[in-house]
């Protein structure tokens, strides 16, 4: 059986996470399933984007992952089950397909197809998008799913991208983690070893290999796990330090230069 | 091995959770284990209650449900087994157990029956229950876990009915969920499509089908996921806007009348 | 498959955990998974070393934790596997290894050894523990996680134990856990059933054997679930009531002396 793994705006005060671990082990009896997280803020589809970005490259080779930040459920908004490579996505049809690339095929999600009972109008994650995730970790076939449609007609993926300047790139801010580290949507990969990121004016963070480089207090500039140019503060928070939020613009450029 | 779903009001700050967890992995290999939700207040037997009455419908067949919010714990109140259709509740005996309807059989457990150590007075969730929930999972005959006793001498539910008035129904707000949304204990079933709430002196909220067919910042009434009426605004929190808390009461009256 | 019992500092907000997850499941497919939680505040070694205390003698038999609070992640700290009687402990070597006792073997975790891509230098729990929890789980000899060192080069456990003193035991407060229990560093065992607890001058407490024999408001003195004696308020938090935070002083008298 596929794993299955979970993302959600769902939280941790209430039973609804629960009740999607619920349906899932009464549709596909010991699935295995992981909870990617449930912390992203109400409606966030950025965030989840964002989320589901970074965890993709980590995620078994065969999982059904089921992401459901939902603000339009009961609308018109579609929902699909996505693949991308030996994986399976299972969203809403809000962007959150878009916020990884490589997607063969697309289904509309059809209870009927599935022989579901008709949906509520306002927990779709419960009845149906668990329902066809369970489904698709059975191995089901596609085809009894929903119709296929283009890749292309997916919603595009709200996630900015960094800008080049004459000086080098312009980012903002994507994530603050539990920790209060700043998460760019720059990549290491994509800047030189003596990159400088100036994030307000006349404040600058040298980069530096991992957090116990940096001096007491002091915000620095390192890749983090995703591949994402952060800053940090070490046994500290960045976002406390600076006041910086997600959004906020980093420049960065060549400290050489 | 039948699932194993666990609700308490331990948190997520500390170890005891996972202890749970580790108990029930120790005594049933390999048991499907799910967190139905640990955010329920400390104590807070009304709420619980609220959450496994909503969960209950989509639990898996031949379920063990472990409910354990236990202010009691240690004193004379009891701990009991009760099979409600296929599956099995565990709780201590404060009315959790009276949140679903259709017991036939209670049991007390037994920690001598089960041949356990004794417990300690503090923690009956890792000492009494997790183990009478795994001997459930794995099969175990009833007879083992501890007495019969009559359903009727079970503590009554504290989640109080929706009161018929000469112009409809009121109820109370019984849950402020995760997203601001205030759940009351009027079934959507239990009144017309045309239903008005009244909240506060001269405020009134309108039905709709879902979150989405509200204005921005309208407060509107709609069945949510557990076929209860909730108040809800929009891409924000009913709760926030209205100022409304669990207990306050809502006055529901046709439309059209 | 032996399980794995995860305990970390990553908080809920982010897709941290979930990423170990998917890692375990990629790695070790089906096997069981234990949160033993993840809500120790960042880089508090104490804290992390007292759960897993607290949590040790009640998991699996054979058992692969692995705990990580990494404030070091990236620099010379060593990354090892514990052999513990029959379970493994997968931990940087910062304290943490030493919170439980009885190690007999210690390995260094070496990626080239496990045949790993090289670790990110801000991650590791994900890129070199969770991989070696994962061998560890599927019976891979340890040989190929690493060399061996010897148990006596560990770092020693920060926390604190009780000073005997001429009336008693000074103890510290330990742990403040969710229901607000000031849990301290001395055990019921070590103490008279007769012991008060005076925690601020002119303010003791009666030990009683669990929290519903406290009166209204009264701070009491109890056997909590550890074994250790916490000071609590039935139904509140003794935390909110006296004002002691983590680390005050706690003093323990023989009440009949």
């Amino acid at each position: 059986m596929r794993p299955i793994a979970l993302l959600t705006d769902f939280g941790h005060a209430d039973h609804y996470v629960g009740v999607l671990h619920a349906v899932l082990e009464r549709e596909a009896p010991g699935v295995p399933r992981i909870d990617l997280g449930h912390g992203v803020e109400p409606g966030d589809i950025w965030g989840a984007c964002f989320q589901l970005r970074c965890a993709w490259p980590h995620l078994p080779t065969e999982c059904v992952v089921m992401a459901v930040i939902d603000p339009g459920v009961g609308t018109e908004r579609r929902a699909v089950a996505v693949t991308v490579g030996t994986r399976s996505l299972v969203v809403p049809d809000n962007g959150l397909a878009s916020a990884v690339s490589g997607a063969t095929t697309v289904r509309v999600l059809d209870w009927r197809s599935m022989e579901l009972e008709e949906p509520s109008r306002t927990f779709h994650a419960r009845d149906l998008f668990a329902p066809a995730a369970a489904r698709l970790a059975r191995g089901v076939d596609g085809l009894d799913i929903g119709n296929e449609i283009e890749v292309a007609s997916l919603q595009p993926c709200p996630l900015p991208e960094p800008v080049p300047t004459s000086s080098g790139l312009e980012g903002v801010i994507m994530h603050v983690d539990h920790f209060g580290n700043l998460v760019t949507n720059v990549r290491g990969s994509e800047t030189e070893p003596s990159v400088t990121a100036t994030w307000r004016a006349g404040r600058t963070s040298r980069r530096v290999g991992t957090y116990g480089e940096a001096k007491p207090e002091e915000v620095v500039l390192l890749e983090g796990s995703a591949g994402f140019l952060e800053l940090a503060v070490n046994c500290g928070s960045a976002a406390d330090t600076t006041g910086l939020q997600r959004g906020d613009r980093v420049v960065f450029s060549d400290g050489e230069g």
